[in-house]
């Protein structure tokens, strides 16, 4: 089995369902990744922090409200709990927070030896939490059942971007956000299929014209499918300032 | 157990990796959701289609470059085995895609019985999937390794609006992205929590009070962290259209 050189980034994920990441945590890329000593995720309960003899990890809202609140107690013993590496970041992902995009993934895998997230649950958790908290992370602007899901995406974006995890780093280079751009189309055998065809300069040889075409493909998708995107790839292109409103 | 009354809504996973979905799927909400038969999901393996000795299911791209693409056949040959009901919708996990948001999972959720997902790995799939396909959804400017997190995300937040999924249907009501602003704060028990004090109006009892308190604390939430989301939620209360720049 290869080794990764570098030291493992550790990822310390605080949630009610750890059972949540088993499988996911086996499979594909990312479970390559944790074999090779890329990465290491540790698991924590907040439950096994409760220190009543319910093990209650939730209460109302005070003010009054609908659904529960997860405590601030458990989730502080249970960060409390976990050693502490020198560069440590602790995220709650929670749909409050900065949207998650390339540029964040990038800084928490170059930046960090350890990355502690916080799972929230029910209607959310009690503000105090925020103390705790270096960062507040959104996976967007959509309301899931749980936090795990975010944090799976954050372990993941931020392991494939870790040296090892993906094969040749240069396929990492053209990938969409990279460069600021939605991806061109791609395109595999047969050259015929259902009598779709492979667009013939992808088959001509002419990699100068196929780098052309790629590069037109890419800005006129983003530009017709991105606007947003595509204002900001310009304004990068051309070194300006947005246009003042 | 509960039994839900309306027929469950159908989720058919085209996925490489179907292992992946084992935790997530029997966990929290989303698990006993699928338990009261408020949602079923199936998978479904590409590579089960591929008709070739060795079930290859991915290939070099046309035109140069690293790494591999999904093959047509094997996805078109799962998908077209798949039961098709009334109202279905088959849809491409990508970054190329429409990014996720919650009117997104409201539609879904409303007015559809089935939903195939297709999940994408390697480098991507080949361009002629997009025929099998009514729909592209991205789960933000990011890049993950695989498309099974973005369907966990889509299979969850579809789910969780489907009567029966969370308790109480008001708790739907008053979340973020569903009223248009990030959610206000939120405490529970204890009051003093070392030293850390839940606001004094949420324990006055001044109902009116707390509405008003908790109505402001969103709208400056909001303007501060997502001005992009107030600007919007500014224009949907004055029903006026965007400012003409």
């Amino acid at each position: 089995m290869a080794v990764s050189l570098a030291a493992p980034l550790r990822f310390d994920v605080v949630s009610l369902f750890p059972d949540f990441f088993v499988s996911p945590l086996a499979s594909g890329l990312l479970g390559k990744a944790i074999d090779r000593g890329i990465a290491e995720v540790h698991l924590i309960n907040p439950r096994d922090f409760a220190t009543d003899k319910h093990h209650r990890v939730d209460d109302e809202p005070y003010g009054g409200g609908v659904g529960m609140l997860m405590k601030p107690e458990p989730i502080f013993a249970a960060v409390e709990a976990l050693p502490c590496l020198p560069r440590r970041e602790v995220i709650l992902m929670t749909p409050q927070g900065e949207p998650l995009q390339q540029p964040l993934l990038q800084t928490l895998a170059a930046d960090y030896d350890q990355i502690v997230i916080i799972c929230g649950h029910y209607e959310g958790v009690d503000e105090r939490v925020l103390h705790l908290v270096t960062r507040e992370v959104s996976l967007g602007d959509f309301v899931l059942t749980c936090g795990e899901i975010p944090a799976l995406a954050l372990i993941n974006g931020v392991t494939r971007l870790r040296p090892g995890t993906v094969g040749k780093a240069d396929s990492l280079k053209y990938e969409s956000f990279e460069a600021g751009l939605l991806d061109y189309p791609q395109y595999t055998r047969p050259a015929n299929f259902r009598s779709w065809q492979v667009p013939e300069i992808l088959r001509s040889g002419n990699h100068a014209a196929i780098a052309q075409w790629r590069q037109q493909q890419q800005q006129q998708r983003t530009q017709t499918r991105r606007p947003d995107l595509y204002q900001k790839w310009l304004e990068q292109q051309s070194n300006l300032e947005p246009p003042q409103s």
